[in-house]
């Protein structure tokens, strides 16, 4: 290790010139071109990435053609990584460290940082920027000059990136490298989901609405919280046999229902509701029929996808005084970056929480365009992508 | 008390002659008329109204045109009364017993009545029905013959009323009768909004959207929980003052800021929203402002209020997703009548929860009218009608 902390160190205080995955055009194809990556600066980490996974919002962000989207860009925010070298005012990393770059700020010292009940850093406001967390500007440049965007502080597309030190959190380096790389977002989220936003209770029903990835996680956050019925619905009927591996006990084809809205399936199948019901797409509607099929008296529904920017939620106040319902979103699964990610990792190295079934595709750095084709047909749940391969 | 019994029992099992106000067109006058009150059928208890509150609610029925709104009625859910007789298969009450009539049904043996999570009764939903909660009919009539409406399982303005075991609640007889009825509702909401619902905890910050009768009950509630800032809301200013018996510490005007929003003046205040925002008018713009002062990471608006049926409630998506808040309804505050309400009694016989503040008028039956006078001109918090002066 300490032959390739020297050696790693050689690099420290230059920029390094290094292959990323730029993304010029929205929906075209990534292009693995020769990038410049400044030193990092104050508060800020340069990381070797070992590996990087896809999550399905680096394709959300590819295919924006206006803002958030933006190109030239370099995407990516789940990765596992090596601190190449560190910036001024950096005391508690260095170089060598393992590490994961985490979206969500962790400044670990303001209010919500501070509380056990928020992971939502007072000091660095989470947003959709194209730049670097604290001065907003870009670490990278094309070799003609050309400045590149990032994504979510993180842009883990690329041999090296710098990320602030709020957006890195440690790992036990006994996690294999495409292992570690989930905790960075999308299986945290999910698994947080269930464990720490919903506390799913033992012997509890849930129904997941959404069985890519991050429903997974909810279910596989849903079987480690002991739950009896874990409650699939999703349109593409693959996704069932898979959902078996990750404790759904039950699916629904929501395109098998003209008759019904698919809330009246699940009241029917529950007796009167689920006691958790997930919102994993990101579609307004769904949080209402989630909403609708969320047992009353305790039920709770919690939106964990996505919806299109000043997307609506509605609710009939009547429903909400009366019915005993509660509603939440979780981001990051409720989770607190620096503190909560190492618990995630003990039920990991205890095998309590399962990863593996989560990786159902690796592919070499140059093949990064055939991980977004099988995200987007569907074929994957996370494809790892390792970038010295 | 042997002789009260015996008293009473001579007319166990005969229709009972006696006064009632009732309501025969939306917005006039009560009019006490002989009405004749039928014995209780199985399930069912007579109770002697001992006295009675007006909450708000009654002035909603009363003016409503249209359903749930309906004429010749009984009004009236707040009260305390003595049971006079008993139907068959009653075993957990008794001719003189001490009781309040409650609108919340509580069959004590459901899913949700034997839950510690539920108070939404699943064997008896609660509905704005104008009928006997299990059979649907009436137990008044006039002397005419004339069917008189019921009003949420209760009907108190009337010297004796018919109720269901699920809707009766005993009460500790050393509660004086005319703080007993104020457990009927109003206050046992807005109390147990803030106990129950929401778990005020000690040192937080809340804030109170309308100071009418419930709102002051949230603001005892968040009291008794230690809150230490308790920021009330309401266009009429003589709240304000009143407020401060009620633990209300801070007080904001809603008409007195038109550059900007509510929710602005109430972060600005807080620097970034309070712990628990209780909407307690009834309108879904108000509840959009409490979401919006509500703190971010673990903030939770509690909607209390009646909005009008049909009412939406609408909310960003984005926000639901990544600000950590939590949206709730509390009926009844969350309250489960048979079980809970002793605890809230005792809490008032212990001088914890304080009573006396909330009654500030007692007028008798005939003056029943005086009584919707001083609520609607919002004069009064609570006004007890004696039955028997």
């Amino acid at each position: 290790m300490a032959a390739t902390q020297a050696k790693l160190s050689k690099t420290a205080g230059k920029p390094i010139h290094c292959r990323a995955a730029v993304a010029r055009k929205a929906g075209e194809p990534l292009v693995i071109e020769e990038v410049i990556v400044a030193p990092p600066k104050s508060c800020e980490v340069r990381i070797k990435i070992i590996c990087t996974s896809l999550c399905h919002s680096d394709v959300t962000f590819w295919k924006l053609k206006d803002f958030p989207g933006c190109f030239p860009r370099i995407l990516g925010h789940e990765a596992f990584g090596i601190v190449e070298s560190v910036g001024e005012n950096v005391q508690d990393l260095k170089e060598g460290d393992s590490v994961i770059p985490i979206f969500l700020p962790d400044c670990t010292e303001c209010i919500d940082c501070t509380s056990k009940k928020s992971n939502n850093c007072s000091k660095f406001q989470f947003k959709v920027s194209p730049w670097m967390l604290r001065d907003g500007t870009s670490r990278f440049t094309t070799v003609d000059g050309e400045t590149l965007y990032h994504c979510l502080f993180v842009s883990s597309f690329a041999e090296y990136t710098v990320v602030d030190i709020a957006n890195v959190t440690k790992i036990d380096s006994r996690v294999p490298p495409n292992r570690a790389c989930l905790f960075s977002c999308g299986v945290s989220t999910g698994v947080g989901a269930a464990l720490r936003t919903a506390s799913v209770e033992q012997g509890s029903t849930v129904v997941i609405f959404g069985l890519g990835g991050i429903g997974l996680a909810v279910a596989e956050g849903a079987r480690i919280c002991g739950a009896s019925r874990i409650i699939g619905v999703d349109i593409n009927t693959d996704k069932f046999e898979i959902g078996k591996q990750f404790g759904v006990t039950d699916f629904v084809n929501s395109n098998s229902y003209e008759d019904k809205p698919i809330s009246q399936v699940i009241n029917e199948m529950t007796n009167g509701g689920a006691d958790y019901c997930f919102e994993c797409v990101g579609m307004g509607t769904l949080v209402q029929e989630a909403y609708a099929c969320c047992r009353k008296g305790w039920g709770k529904t919690i939106v964990v996808g996505v919806d299109k920017p000043g997307a609506i939620l509605t609710f009939k106040s009547f429903d909400i005084l009366h019915m005993g319902k509660t509603i939440m979103g979780s981001l990051f699964g409720g989770l607190k970056p620096k503190s909560d990610i190492p618990l995630l990792v003990k039920r990991y190295l205890d095998k309590e929480l399962e990863l593996d079934k989560f990786v159902t595709h690796e592919v070499s750095f140059q093949d990064i365009n055939k991980a977004f084709d099988l995200l987007v047909e569907g074929k994957s749940l996370r494809c790892v992508i390792w970038m010295d391969k």
